[in-house]
């Protein structure tokens, strides 16, 4: 595996990601879509069936699509993310980029499906909603800690996962993802994954939006720092559970013996 | 397998889809049923269910039930579609013959299944709605972006399936069809599939349906033409997949042996 | 296995489908409950959990939990229900005395557990309807259609996917009986099983349940007639699925060796 | 395994449960939420997913993460909870002393992820909503009489799970609390779980919470013995199906051999 197909597998499965799951918001919130005030748990299902199809493109590289999980594996100790690739700074930021380049692209497929509802929509706010995600209530501190919380969750089942031989494969991280939703989604829309929040709101900036209105940079720093410290800390946290278990490998083999 | 176990096998399944699809559209829409009302996500449920429990009946052939996979598959570089069925004019024609029946067939089934609802709708467009999809917003060259995408979504995602071993069987592609009714399903209602909008309004025009109306086929090339590019265009990006990856079969082998 | 040991299998596994089944119907429907006016989705998910349950209560005798489904088996052709347990009247009765006793012994599990809510509901049409089907517009033909057809749908996917190896088990036929309260749930309330329709309206005509009405039983007879009539159709096409295909051993085994 | 490692492991995935939980309900019912009036469907997938995401965490331990269970399975006849943990009094006291702790703990971090909503939330009943359950119409034996089913329905379920080879894994126990929650949440909403409820209580008693208001200790026994006695009757229920059919190894090595 090179790095050239690593960044082409993060970036498909990314910007499957962020089409559709900026795609189940546009469908809930514009104006004359068949999905208006559909509700909030067909939302939740959108982002986690998001993840679910987007994993299926990025199988080459492991299907981070996030990089709160690829810090947080590189914090766990990982020494390769998939065989060839050693974990570095180098292949870190091939990561990132390809997947802050995938969820630009993303969000510009998920303004040309919706274009029309977009062009209707008379509420600035709610076209910046499709995009990137805000507080329900603003206060950059506990917003933060919102979203270190759930993005911890999501990135130590990541990184527990492999101790439990289910089978499911791309469906655990779906409902996982669709379970965060639900449950912690409610204080800040649960970016939990900075390229999915800063990615869409640079294509914001940039596209001609018809009575677009700012794109809220004063917010776009806590969807950042937040899933990064709570990606960090599962790191930390697995690395307990390797001290208490042993590895996964380790676990699994000595259950087998057992 | 003959062809003619082909066409029969896709014929039931593609009778299966369109039953249950058009059905769950029947059951929120029409009058005085039990499920009016009952929103989107259980539109987007019912759809990918309809899929679930076709691909069951049509096993032997692949499951299709669409000829925009069809095509996909043939414009990814497929040589049989299944063993002793090679890819080629006759058996893409045999594929979708029975797709197009078969959707006829089960458009007939739902109508009387909800015949006494049908007698009692007094819309047409709502009993219109039922058998084809129409646009929230009329604009043929956006319906079509918007029938492009989605479609494309539906078969990259089942050609790159291969790559993944998640034993999910039938289950995948009804997860896939749910997460693009919810996310991209808002401007046109996902045909995604040129036998599933044709086919059940060939059935509107011909059946004795109460109270009719007309079956709008100024907009019925969109949900043809739309799936028919989406599936043309996944199929090429797979095969630029398969230029980086290798097939899915040499992938796995390479990822066994790693 | 003895045929008691069978008894035992199905009326636990029914007495379960009941209980959650006539359960979520309770939730939704009777006065003060934290589920009331949850929504269709909501209570298609609870019959279908309500079979995923109760089949792995019935795990012995194969999980049948309906008369439509032992009957649609018997047409089928198949020797044994359960290795030991050949297909004849006696076993054929067995199991549907067993699933009529467990659906009765549900029925009065879920009126304990909403006790309080059924005293305090005031409509005796919403109580019966947490026991028994009833139609949403009443004609008998008609009525009888929608659940030949959907119980049709019910006996041929579970017929049919022994031919597809796909891992799910239960969860392949509980996503199925979601689908059909979907997509066919509207005109009737999806009987598709005998049992699930006649056990608890015996309950509800024994049982000393506050200010309750009449059963009914003009309309009982459909929600039984129906469902056998779809499963020995089911079972007619499943042999046609062999004449064509083999038995799922033969098309598995053939297609291993291919 | 050690018994340090087991309450690591408990703790871990019971604080999983109850954060994921409890939020979802604080989602849905706290001032100013994104998911205000979700519905109670996302209420039951939040509380499923909870479930599935704990036990990843907790799988050391065998994830039972509710004292029913863990005393069901003494009750069962079970040897040991996880190879090298002996079924008895000491064990017992681990997993439900690590499984009250993890639970008063995941409360915490639910409170802390939603600090701005409970402090703009006004009705200190819809606080302690968030925490702990309470009954729809107050009268303790039948809410305990509920609470005896539903948690005889999660337990008799976990229990019996073995004879069947489904492969689901951590799924299977996630959509029978869906289940349960829809269909039998409806009088008390569904503790089916004393750790689950007293856990939180504690929690609410002790934290600082703006304009709380008292933490309803009266009802706090029916959540706690009516788990247990339900668990306790699970147990014995199974050994009933042992009885019949075998332990499950001897029963699927008997169908294997078949």
């Amino acid at each position: 595996m090179s790095l050239g197909a690593v960044f082409f597998s993060e970036l498909a499965g990314t910007a499957m990601l962020i089409l559709l799951g900026c795609g189940v918001v546009a469908n809930v919130a514009l104006a004359k879509t068949k999905g208006l005030n559909g509700g909030t748990l067909m939302v939740n299902f959108g982002w986690g069936l998001a993840v679910f199809t987007g994993v299926y493109l990025s199988f080459a590289s492991g299907a981070h699509l996030n990089p709160a999980v690829t810090i947080g594996l590189a914090v766990s100790g990982k020494e390769e993310f998939v065989p060839g690739i050693a974990v570095d700074v180098t292949s870190i930021a091939v990561y990132i980029a390809a997947q802050m380049v995938g969820a630009i692209l993303g969000a510009v497929l998920c303004w040309l499906a919706y274009k029309e509802h977009f062009d209707a929509e008379e509420d600035p706010a709610t076209k910046l909603g499709v995009f990137s995600t805000g507080p329900a209530m603003r206060n950059y501190g506990w917003n933060l800690v919102t979203e270190v919380i759930a993005t911890f969750v999501l990135v130590i089942a990541v990184l527990v996962s492999g101790y439990t031989a289910s089978g499911l494969g791309p469906l655990f991280v779906a409902l996982v993802v669709v379970g965060i939703g639900a449950s912690l989604g409610g204080p800040t829309g649960y970016a939990i994954n900075p390229a999915r929040d800063l990615g869409p709101r640079i294509a914001h900036a940039i596209l001609p939006i018809k009575g677009k209105g700012r794109s809220d940079w004063s917010y776009s720093w806590v969807p950042v720092a937040g899933p990064i410290i709570g990606g960090v800390l599962a790191g930390l946290v697995y690395l307990g559970y390797v001290g208490i278990y042993g590895t996964p490998i380790e676990f699994l083999a000595k259950a087998a013996g057992a």
